[in-house]
């Protein structure tokens, strides 16, 4: 019988999985201390006129000794146009490999085609930020992996791969553009994706990396995101992505009137913060309301003549109008969100690239998400502990990714959630999020389209927002007026098996997903 | 009593060096099997609000922990305007810290300053690219180390550091430009350097990295040389660097007659080689008719409508021309020498900053040099075996720098000395150098006043050169005229004490430097 101990934010953790060995549960967002790094590099050994072109994928994998449960890992920057996940998964199952961890960055739902290499035993690990569609929910229903999925934040990944947590034996880099000696960047050729920051840490740390390209161009690539220094071979191969799935495009502001009017009466607190000044720094996730902040801080900062020293993250073409517009001075890019974005990053030096690791590890001298001024956050579910739930419906069925959520919430001075109080007939604000992704005492504010909470820990902030005139209600209020509409939610039906450990973003586990009985 | 072994180019190495441990002799280039890494980078733990901001250079010594026995880099993009050696140094002697290792890129004239840090014992151990002036002069001349003085090529030192064969407990980086949190770029501020290629390395694996600047900028720095990920401690210092001795300026023509001479013939050489073509990369060091070799292909390239591919290595204004010119299609740097090529780093994405090890390291995947089709090198001495001196004089005493010589030398296609047959009333070509730095196996071609002298091993260049009309001499007529000029050279009077070791870049001996009587 494994032990099981409750951590910091009150789940029922394993101290020991089989085939995985001891967890640490979360202690609390900075309570954790990193131990010694154990990542060592391959010694490489490069010689005059060795060539790293390589003519197939399959060639690629035996030259790095391809076995038996290895670590292959990849980067989602090609989003739900990525291909080469399964084209490589594919010709691993071709050549006959079995017991492979894959540790994507994060998986779409195209890659529900992965799902028979998963039945056969090709895939037996996976290590991701989030899963979609199909492929999530076979995985949350079915106990098909030897071991439970790790769930990483963007911050998360890079720690794990840089300590050496994670050991990658193969980077898989999907390069838009490179050269015949591996020099790679994101922003030339057909599946142009602009920022390449998620694939930096396996570039660096990997024992062998392989690049694989549908546009060679010649050497040297300028510029290089990821250098010739790490690269062991070069394929070229059509079809590795799908530019129509690669961009998203969804820059427009929402027209939806609640989402609206949760993004103003977020932008309210935020102003209210008193944070928003001359320099400060500014990221918002994804969900309708997020971009619709921007929008209304835009027009207090052009009003107020204020600057902002940067804004963060994920990149779409508006904040690219606002640097444009003088109102953010830099960019800071892990990832390009569609064509506007992917043109400045490459004509504009202000807007520039940065790693994961450089973005949200906390195991580093110091990450951007430790610098944020104000953070705008989405949530599946938030319970009145304020702990978050990005991953998990309230069915217990994997279906988002936990992104830089925690991250950005542990590291902004304003980790603010904005969200609706029921979506359909599903609560958002309840008693106990079904999976915790980020702990409490990293959200500040909740706000929702019938009022603004603020965590009880920030009595600061209450007296801020008090003086300011901004009015406050208890969580609790809103989440009774949510069940009101909603009525109580059910728990999800789940089996004792855990299917899936929800690492927090210093390597600690702070939830566990369990197998849903549908 | 010490082994000794004679090596691949017949020079007796000990095997092993009290306080230093086993030696590797000198295999040849690439004989040598790079060992297990064991580079282990220090785990770091950030919490946002902590300052990185010291008010002292000795307050961040002192929180980095100094003490007796550690290991202190530095680069030398300031050159000779470098302040900051002498500075943090004589802090440490203040502190009353001895028994320390420095480890600069170069040191040079201006760093005699150290000479009663070495003489007290506060400085035991010395590990650089080269050493100039009167405290080259003294190590020559007195045994007062603890250990030899190590000589790296730019290549050899990133290896060393990468491979955790040299382990940095503190880096200080000399930053024209900061931000309070760490991020660094060389190209604003009082003493803009350009490219900090030789910082990164250090940065990148020291336990712990301070940057002292005196020129504060907002954050976030944009661009970024060096990451605030890797950053402990920023501290603000007047006076760290003297812009009249970090630029050189020396980017016109040589108007020595004979300089040019060879200069023209070096030209024809490289034309009668063949690899003069469509995307050709080139790099030429230092020395009086390196530029003039420059000048020459300028026009041909001209002529022939040729465009390269790059220019790497330290980069001049002449070289920033030719970029303009459409004549490069890139520039790859590690070092700015002048005011041009400072500003050309800055607005021209075109020319890129390069790391020590993305430029010459051999054990990464994959570096610069090894991509080069023609190198142009200077020589102090060069024997009848094609092996090069570039660090110690004919009278043994240390007067320059290993700088990229060998790395190029092993890496490019064809590596083509120049030099003039004597100087003064020294010979430089002799029948054995005083120092090897670069082996001859490595130097296909040496071009004088009096002739083209090709490597026997060459071959296929012979025959190249013969089929294009190009006349060559024998080696050893260019040693014997040399020699009826000057008569036979006196070899340097030495005791049996090592004062220097000369490692090759791939971290066995090539050679040793003996204690001059003088």
């Amino acid at each position: 019988m494994t032990k099981m101990v409750l951590n910091a934010v009150g789940r029922a953790i394993p101290t020991h999985i089989k085939g995985m060995g001891d967890l640490t549960p979360f202690k609390g967002a900075f309570a954790h201390t990193p131990g010694p790094m154990n990542m060592t590099p391959r010694a490489a050994w490069h010689k005059p006129g060795q060539s790293k072109m390589t003519e197939t994928i399959r060639q690629a994998l035996e030259n790095c000794g391809l076995a038996d449960g290895m670590t292959l890992s990849f980067h989602h920057h090609f989003r739900n146009g990525d291909h080469l996940v399964n084209m490589v998964m594919d010709e691993v199952a071709a050549m006959g490999v079995r017991d492979i961890t894959i540790a994507p960055s994060s998986l779409q739902s195209i890659h529900e085609k992965l799902i028979p290499h998963i039945r056969s035993g090709v895939i037996t690990g996976i290590q991701t930020s989030g899963i979609r569609g199909e492929i999530a929910r076979v995985l949350s229903t079915e106990n098909l992996l030897k071991t439970p999925i790790i769930i990483r934040s963007h911050g998360g990944r890079p720690r794990a791969i840089e300590s050496g947590d994670t050991k990658i034996d193969i980077a898989i880099i999907g390069a838009p553009a490179a050269d015949a000696f591996g020099n790679v960047n994101g922003v030339e050729g057909p599946n142009a994706c602009g920022s390449l920051g998620y694939a930096i840490a396996d570039a660096t740390c990997a024992t062998h990396t392989v690049v694989v390209t549908d546009y060679l161009i010649p050497y040297p690539a300028c510029p290089v995101s990821i250098p010739q220094t790490l690269v062991d071979y070069v394929v070229v191969a059509e079809g590795i992505g799908d530019p129509q799935g690669i961009v998203s495009g969804a820059t427009r502001i929402t027209r939806n009137p609640m989402e609206l009017l949760i993004a103003e009466k977020a932008n309210e607190a935020i102003l209210a913060s008193g944070l928003v000044q001359q320099d400060f720094s500014f990221q918002a996730g994804t969900g309708g309301s997020s971009l619709a902040v921007a929008h209304f801080l835009r027009q207090h900062m052009r009003e107020n003549n204020i600057k902002g020293s940067f804004a963060s993250g994920g990149i779409n073409g508006y904040l690219v109008d606002m640097l444009e517009e003088g109102l953010f001075r830099t960019l800071m890019d892990v990832q390009c969100f569609d064509l506007k974005a992917i043109e400045s990053i490459r004509k504009n030096p202000n807007h520039m690239e940065m790693s994961a690791s450089y973005y949200a590890n906390p195991h580093n001298k110091g990450c951007v998400a430790h610098q944020l001024d104000v953070m705008v956050l989405s949530a599946t579910e938030i319970d009145v502990q304020f702990n978050v739930n990005v991953i998990t419906g309230s069915n217990g069925i994997i279906m988002g990714a936990s992104g830089g959520h925690c991250d950005t919430a542990a590291g902004s001075k304003l980790a603010i959630v904005v969200a609706p109080l029921f979506r359909g007939r599903l609560p958002i604000v309840v008693d106990q999020v079904t999976t915790v992704v980020t702990p409490g005492e990293s959200i500040d504010v909740l706000v929702t389209e019938y009022g603004v909470a603020v965590n009880p820990a920030r009595t600061d902030l209450k007296d801020r927002f008090r003086e300011n005139g901004l009015k406050t209600v208890e969580i609790h209020e809103l989440k009774e007026r949510a069940e009101k509409v909603t009525g109580k939610p059910t728990k999800p039906v789940v089996t004792d098996e855990v299917i899936g450990l929800v690492e927090y973003r210093d390597g600690t586990i702070i939830d566990t997903i369990k197998k849903v009985v549908e």
